[in-house]
């Protein structure tokens, strides 16, 4: 059996032990692979996620242990104690059943045809309720053309609420949204996704040209009044990813405080509780606001 | 059913719903009664600890439940859904067992009868390993007298180290301390116990008179090498109590960060890994350099 007791950096740092570690353990004969919890720290709190196997590699049995019991085998180790561990598990891998994207729009009174994108992912692990990651994202991005909408704004072009499925497991919302819309991806103007939490914002990150955050710059700062007005680099989102390749999209995501995120994400404790009503609201006023100028500028988001 | 879904404040303040909840609810008739952790925050991490009973009501099941739980429950109530909680507990009181405080001396060369205490708990809530609470304690309290023995250091005075018994449900080692050392009570210079966590210290809290507290502050100046050197207000422990306050003898803890002990104590959390070896090296040296003087003083520590 092999134990990666990989401290947490970063997620894309340290989640690959957890996505790849089950087939290159069964590459060199382990029986089972067990991986530290992917996550700064817990309370003896087990996160969950995503493993793949190859094609070729045996399938052996993966889980994650807690922060706590992985340092508990690596002190075992270092003193020379021979360790024993009886794992079982009852996890199975069911056959693939039907779900769906859920979308939403205002449609563009001038430009229809061209579609500004926000959304979050709808799928969430099962051993906590989601509420971080990602019905946080799904109700800031619902929100924001709900109240648009409320207000009775109608932008120049098409405001579309995305809520993806499949996030977790496979993209197969993201990718199936890019094949849907595949001719339609050109005159997709900018895409955002919220799926880092719905903590406090401190402005967007952007991936696009340098006109195009040039312009996404003057219009956080309209938000100077709650201090989400900061443009960083690297926006974009799983699910957006494909698409946005697809068609080099101008892509975003919220910039918020998201230190505390990979301590509840995939774990029981990303419950309702984590969610600041307060932080909701900055969040869908930040979007709201971007979303719905970008969609009603003369002219096109720079590409 | 009763939930006390109670945010935690202090320790003090919020543990009576835990120790006292359950004859307060069976008074009116509850058959069971459940409490939010008695602790700041957590990752579904349920939190243990003794529950009291009065002689005349009846003894209900009582259990702690996480804060997302009980924030869960207390938002059901709110919006007028009903709950149903199956309750299933294999907790039960086995008889009384024997079990023993641990002590050890360095006899003083001139007033062997004058002793200087310093100690901790060595029972522990069976989720964790009791690592914080209070293995931790145990260490930095042992390691000082072994530490002073190993310089070759012999104080004027007894420097004695006791590890107590059954703090967690019955205090049977700190009264049954305080009968056996009865008549040398009034020989006891002063108490130090560690049971705050062995996180870095700032200096000492200590309860004792004015000239007392002028002469410990002189000690600890000692330790400003280390910035351990403040002495604050209300100095004591649990074990240490009974005697204290049968004898008035003047009563010191270590003043620590303890901003995580709470979330840490009484759970499956407390664990190996939350001790730092740097922090641990730090309250035995404050511990050993403030006992040592102590206990070798020309005069006795005020009273």
């Amino acid at each position: 059996m092999v134990v990666y007791n990989v401290p947490f950096t970063t997620y894309a740092q340290t989640v690959r032990y957890r996505t790849t570690g089950a087939w290159r353990a069964a590459r060199h004969g382990a029986v089972a692979s067990l991986v530290r919890s992917v996550g700064p720290r817990g309370a003896r709190t087990p996160h969950t996620g995503a493993v793949n196997y190859t094609e070729t590699d045996s399938r052996i049995p993966a889980a994650a242990i807690t922060v706590e019991d992985a340092e508990l085998l690596q002190r075992m180790q270092d003193r020379g104690t021979p360790g024993w561990v009886h794992l079982e598990m009852n996890a199975r891998l069911l056959p693939d059943a039907e779900s769906a994207n859920v979308v939403g729009e205002i449609l563009g009174w001038e430009r229809p045809e061209e579609v500004v994108v926000v959304g979050g992912h709808i799928d969430s692990w099962d051993v906590g309720t989601g509420s971080t990651d990602d019905g946080g994202g799904c109700i800031v991005t619902w929100e924001a053309l709900r109240i648009i909408n409320q207000l009775g704004l109608r932008p120049r072009r098409t405001l579309r609420v995305v809520l993806w499925t499949n996030e977790e497991n496979g993209l197969r919302g993201a990718t199936a949204y890019r094949d849907r819309y595949d001719k339609q991806l050109a005159d997709h103007i900018m895409m955002l996704e919220s799926d880092s939490g719905v903590s406090r914002p401190r402005g967007f990150l952007f991936t696009g040209n340098p006109r195009g955050r040039e312009t996404v710059g003057a219009i956080a700062s309209l938000l100077r009044g709650i201090d989400a007005h900061r443009i960083g680099p690297n926006g974009g989102g799983a699910d957006i990813g494909p698409s946005v390749r697809a068609a080099n999209i101008p892509s975003m995501s919220l910039d918020v405080d998201s230190s505390n995120y990979f301590t509840i994400h995939h774990t029981p404790a990303d419950t309702m509780d984590k969610i600041d009503p307060t932080e909701v609201a900055q969040n869908v006023a930040a979007i709201a606001v971007m979303a719905y100028v970008v969609a009603d500028l003369p002219d096109r988001l720079g590409r």
